[in-house]
C-alpha cells in the first residue's frame, strides 16, 4: 500500500506530494469538499463513468461547478492512472479519488490558491487488499452504534461530501468497543442505512433486500449487484430494514468498490445465517 | 484584510504559506478537524482560555488528543499572535485559529505527514470590518433556510468542527434567494437553532432569550453577554424560541466573537422591533 | 378574470354577490370547510366526476354530510356552469369552485343560517391565464420554505381544506424573500410534498417520479398524467425525492387543475436540468 | 344566548346580520383568519389590552397589516360593547370577538370587497353560562384524542387563528367515543399540549403545573392564574407534562376567558385526584 | 372456553395446573418472554410450520436459544394437542400457546427454577367463539386511542413478545371510552399500524391495503389472505395508511388466527363502508 | 445472596417457593405487572412510604387497583421483612420487592387464580454486594447501545412496569460488545435518558446535572440525592444532557437503591473525568 508518485491538481499533473491544501480552502473552513473513489481492475478504471457521474450529481446538490466538464475529467483521470501505473507492483490495483473543494474562503484572501476558484485534485493509491484478507476468511462483524445516520433534511446521504464527521465519531464509538468491526449506521428512526463507506444488503427468502433509496450513499457497487441479479433472475427491491431483518437473514454482505462484496457473518455479536461466509 | 505571515505548526513557527494539508489528512477524508476561533482587542487575545476549554470539549467529544497540553498551546497561540504583531497595520487586530486534524488515515500511508499523529496549526488573520460594517448601520437580515440545523443524535452542535458541509448548503440556499442575509437555522422542530457562525438571542418583556443549550454552538460571547446582563440585572434564560417570539421581539442580536454583537432587524423580510437598530 | 353571476348557495341558485358566510360559520369560527377546485375545457367541467369523488371523500374523513348525493351536487354544478355561461367572454374558461362548511357554531344561535345545518356553495369565475403565461415562457421557480407541510398525525394533507394557513405562511416567506416564486413544500423529514395548490413530479432516468401518497393532495392532474404516461409506456412511481433529487432531475414540473402542468426550471434557485421549458 | 345587535365591520357600526364574508375572502380561501375573544365581567371587557397585545402578535406573526393601531382597536371595541349593552339582559355578559383576514384573493377580484384589504370585523355575543353549568357542579372529563396539535415547524400553536380544522377533526372524534367530553390535546411527543380553546393546568406537590411555552395558546386566563398565584405564594413553573402526571395529580383545571377555571375530575375516563371539584 | 388439562412443560407434559412461573423468572423480571399462539382447525394445528418458523425468528432477535430445534418444538406440540383432544367437547377447537422465557435472573438464585436455563411452555385453551361472534353479526368498531405503537428503535414490534404492556395500556384507554371497541394502534407519525392482536387491512379500488411491514406483528393469517387473493387474482399491497383511508375505504378487515377474517364497519364512530358486513 | 424464606401472597405469608404465576396471569399474557424495589439498611426498610407512593402511581397510571390501601400493603411489606430477617446472616441486608398483576386473562378462565382480581407479591432476596463491589474500585463503564428508551407516547418511563423487554434487547447489546458494562439508554433524540435500572447524573462546574423528569424513573435514589445536594448548597438541575455532557463532565454517577450510587468512569470506552472514582 504504497502511495502513488502523481496526481492532477488543478491544471497539471504534478508529484502527489505537491498536492495540498492552504488552510483557508473551504474543505478545511466548512468541510465543502465533494468526492468520489473508484478503483482500477487489472489497470483499468472500474465503472469511471458511473463514477463520475455521480460526482456531478454530488457537486450539483451543493452548486459547485469544478470547471471543468465529466468529459475533461474523465480524460484526466485517464491520464492520472496511465501516468502512475509503470510505478506499481505487478498484478496490484490501485483506488482513484477525485476531491473537489469550493476554493478559498473570501473572508481569508492572500494565502494558497487566493481566489483561484475550486479546486480540482486526482490522485490514486495502491489498494491494500490486506486490509480487507480477514474479512473474506472470517465475515466481517457489523455493529451498530448509537449515533445516527444524518437527516436529510440537514444533509442528503446521497451526496458524497468529505464533511462527515459523525461517522468518524460513529466509528470511534464502535472501535471502542469491538475493535475491528465494521460500523453500521441506523436512520434516526433506527432502521438500518448504511455501512461507512459501503451499502448493506442481505439474502431473505431467496430475494436480495436493501435499505431504501436515500438513507445512504446511492452505491456503484450495489447498482452492479442489481444489475448482476437481474440476469439471475433474483430479486432485488429496497425495503425497510432493522436488526430483526438482519438477525434473520439467510446472508448478509456489505457493498462497496475497492473490495466489492464482503460476507457479514455477526451484527452485534449475534451470528447472521450459518455464522460463516457463503 | 490581509493575510498575516507566520504560523504554529507541529512544533514550529512556519511561514503561513507552509501550513498545508496533503489529501491522506483526515481533516481531508473524513471532516475530522476540530477547531477554535477568537480575535484580538488592542492585540490582547479575547477570553483566550475559555475558547482553549472549549477547544478541549471539542476534542474529548470526539476523542482526539493534539499532544499539547491546554497550556503548551496557550503559550503557542501567545507567541504566533506576538510574532505578526509588527505586520500589522496600526489600530487592527486579528482573528487567532486553531485548527487540531486526527493526521493521517492509516489506509494511506506514505504522503504528507505520513503517521506523525494529529496535527495542531496555530494561524491567525487580519480581521476585516468592512466585512460587517453596514450590518452595524442597518442591522442585519437573518433568513431561516429549509435545510436544518444537525441532530444531536448525530452530531452535537457543541463540538466546534470543520465538518459542516450543511451549514454550507444553508447558506447557499439562503445566498441564493436573499443575498447578503444572515442564515438562522431551525432545528428538526422548527425551533431557533443559532446562526451559521453566531448565536442569536433575543429581548422579550426586559428579558434576553436565548435557545437552549445543545441547539448550537456554546458561544463564548453568548457567555459575555449573560455576565454583563447579569452585572447590569437583566435577566437571560433559555427558553423554546420560534418564529413567532422573534418576529414578536423587541430586539434581536447574533452574537459572535469577531464582531461582538450585531444588531438583526428584520427576519424573513418581516421587521423585527423597530426595524432600526437600537 | 371577472367574476361569475350567478351561484347555487343552499338550495338555489343567486347572484355570486349573494353567497356570503356569517361570523357565526364553522367555517370562519373552526375553519371547517372543505373544497374542490376544478375547471371547464371549452365549457365542459373536467373530470367533474372525479372532483366531486375526492369533495365527498374529504367531507366523510372530517365527518360532514353535506345533504346532497354527489348526483345531486353533479347536476346542481352543471346548472351553474351553464347559467353562467352565456356571460363569459368567447374562448375563456372558468374555475367551478364547490365550498362545503359546517354551517352554525350552535354555541352562536340567532345569526346568518342559524341551524340551518351544513351549506353548500358552488361558484364559478373566469380562469386568467394571464397569471401562470410567464411560467409557461420561462418554466417556474420553487422555493423551499422553512415551514413544513402539516403532518398526517394533525391533519392528512389529502384533505381538501380550506383551513390551511400553515401554507400562507409559508407563501408570505417565500415571496418575501423570492417574488413570483412558487412554493415547494417539504415534509418533516425534508422529503418533497408538494406545491401549494400543485403537485410536483420530476423526470428521471426516463420514469416520471412523484412523492408519496400521503404527503399532499392527491392530485387530479396528477391522476391524469399517470393514465397519459401509462399510454405512452412511461413508468410512473412515487419515491422518497429530496432537493438531491430535484436538483439532478431531467424535468420538473407542477401540475393543477387550472393549469394542467407547469414546467419548472429552477428550486432555490438552483437550475433544473437545462434551466429551459422541455 | 341571543346574538348582539351591532357589530363594527370595517369603518363602520353595522347590525351583526350585515357582516359577512364573500367566498372570495381569504379566510375562506385559505384560513388566513386571526382573532380574539375575551368577555366582559359586569358589562365591562376582561383585560382588553392584554387580548389585543396578542390579537397584534397573532398579526405580525402572519405578516397581517389590519389597517388599525392597537389603540384604534380598542376604540372601536368599546364602542360596540357600549351600541349593544341596552340589549343584553340584566346581570347578563358578553363575549368580545376581533376577526382580521387579509381581505380579497387577488385572482378572485370583482366580487364582495373586491380589493379594499384586510377585513376588520368586532362583534359581541350573549355568554350562555348554561353551557359550563354541569362542568362547575360535576367537573369536566377531559379525553385525550388520537390526533396532535400541530408542529410548530408548521404554525406556532400561539398564532390565534380561526385555521384549526385539526381541532375540529380532534373534537369530533372525543365527541364520537364520550359525548359532552373536553379534547385534550397531546403534542405529537405524546405531551399534554392544551384543551381546545383552553390552557390545561394541574397541582402536583402544593405547584401548578402547566405545559410548555409554545405547546398551546399563551392565554390571557392563564397569566391572570399565574398573577394570582404569585401574590399567594403558590408556585407556577412549566413543566413537560404526561397522563401519568394527569392521572397523579391532586387537581387538574381548563383555563379560558369565557369561564374562568373549569375543575377537571376525570381524564379518559380515569378519575384525577378525589374525583370530585375541588 | 375450559383450560385444556395438560402442557408441556420443560421436559415433561404435565397438569396445566402445574405450568407456573416464579417471581425470579425473566419474563416476570424484565418481560423476557416471546411467544407464539396458533389454533386448530378440526382439531388439527393451522399453520403450525409457519408459527413456529416466527417463533424462531422472535427468539433470535432477542438472542434467546430455547434449547429445543423447531423440530423437536413441533413434536411436542403435537404431543400436547393430541393428549388434550379427548377431554375437548365435540366439534370445538383449541388455541395452542407456546411461551419461552430466558429463565431465572441470575442475581436471584435459589428459588424456582434456579440456574435450569430458558423454560419452554406449550398449552392450549379451548377457543370460545361466543368472544367473537357478535363481530361476525354487527362487524367490530375499531377506536384509535392516544397511544402510540412502540418504535422499532426500541423494539421491533415484529418479534411477538408478552412485554407489551403498552398494548394494555392502549386497551384501556379505548375500553373506556368505547366498552367493546377493538382498538386500532398509530404509528408515531399517525399511520395505522395494526390492532391489538390483529392486522389490519383494508379494500380500496378492488385492491386490498395493508400497513407497511414493520410497523406490526407480520401475521400468519395475513400471509394467508395474502395467498388467497394471489389466487383470486385481486392484489395485495403495502401502503401508509392513515384514517383518511380507513374512513374512504370499501370494506375493513382484522385478521388473527384464532378468528381467521372480522369485517370492520365503523372507525372511531364513523362507518366504513357500507357500514354492514360485507 | 441466598433467597428469602417467606413471601406475602395475595392475602397470606407463605414459603417464596410457593409464589408463583400462572400462564393466564396477564403478566405473562400482556407484561400487566407493576413492581418497586427497595432495601433493607440495617435491616430497616429504606424510604418504604416513598417507593410505596411511586408504586401507586405506576398503578393509577395503568388504572390497576391492587385491592389494598398503601397502609395495608406497607403493613404487610414490615412483616415480610420481620418474617425473613432470622434467617439472614449477621450484618446482611435485603431487596424488598412489590409485584402487582392484573390478575387472569378473562379469556382463559379456569387455571391458577382464576377471576380472583389483582395479585399482589411482597418478597425479598439477600442483598448481593460482590455483584457491584468491583464498580466502587474500579467505577462502573457504561455503554449507549443503539437501542433507544421507549417514548411518552407509548409509555411513560416513570411507570415501573416489568413490561421491558426493550432494556433486555438494549442489556444484551451492550453485553456481546463490553462485557460487564453498564446500559446507559439515550432517549429517541439522541439524548441521555437513563441507565438500565438506576438514574445517571454528573458533574459540571460544580453542579449536579440529571436528565429532565420524564426521561426515566423517578429515582427514589435520585431524590436523595437531591435532598443531600440541598443541604450541602449545591445545584441540582435538570438539564438535555448528551455524551459531549458526559465525556466532559467532572465526574458522573448512577443511582439505584440498592447500591445507592456508583461512580461512572469511563462512558464508550472514553474517559470520564480523571477516570477514577472520585
Amino acid at each position: 500500500m504504497s502511495a502513488s508518485t502523481w496526481a492532477y491538481s488543478n491544471g497539471e499533473i504534478v508529484p502527489l506530494e505537491q498536492a495540498r491544501y492552504w488552510p483557508n480552502d473551504l474543505a478545511i473552513i466548512y468541510g465543502e469538499i465533494v468526492y468520489e473513489a473508484t478503483r482500477t481492475f487489472g489497470g483499468q478504471p472500474f465503472k469511471l463513468k458511473e463514477h463520475i457521474d455521480r460526482l456531478y450529481r454530488s457537486l450539483h446538490y451543493c452548486r459547485l461547478d469544478p470547471g471543468l466538464t465529466p468529459e475533461e475529467l474523465t480524460e484526466v483521470t485517464l491520464q492520472v492512472v496511465e501516468r502512475n501505473s509503470p510505478d506499481l507492483p505487478d498484478g496490484s490495483d490501485t483506488w482513484i479519488f477525485h476531491n473537489i473543494t469550493r476554493g478559498s474562503h473570501p473572508q481569508f484572501p492572500g494565502v494558497g490558491r487566493g481566489d483561484a476558484g475550486p479546486s480540482v485534485l486526482v490522485w490514486t493509491h495502491e489498494l491494500g487488499f490486506k486490509y480487507w484478507y480477514r474479512y473474506y476468511q472470517e465475515g466481517a462483524h457489523c455493529v451498530t452504534p448509537s449515533i445516527r445516520q444524518v437527516n436529510i433534511a440537514t444533509q442528503d446521504p446521497r451526496m458524497k461530501t468529505r464533511s462527515r464527521m459523525f461517522l468518524a465519531l460513529a466509528e470511534q464509538e464502535v472501535n471502542a468497543l469491538a475493535p475491528g468491526a465494521y460500523t453500521l449506521l441506523l436512520d434516526d428512526e433506527g432502521r438500518i442505512a448504511e455501512g461507512t463507506g459501503a451499502n448493506f444488503m442481505l439474502v431473505s427468502d431467496g430475494a436480495i433486500l436493501t435499505p431504501r433509496t436515500g438513507t445512504g450513499l446511492a452505491g456503484v457497487s450495489l447498482a452492479t449487484v442489481r444489475e448482476l441479479s437481474l440476469d439471475l433472475g433474483v430479486e432485488v427491491r429496497e425495503a425497510d430494514l432493522t436488526l430483526y431483518d438482519v438477525f434473520n437473514a439467510e446472508e448478509a454482505f456489505l457493498s462497496s468498490t475497492p473490495y466489492c462484496l464482503l460476507p457479514v457473518t455477526r451484527v452485534n455479536g449475534t451470528q447472521v445465517g450459518t455464522g460463516h461466509p457463503g
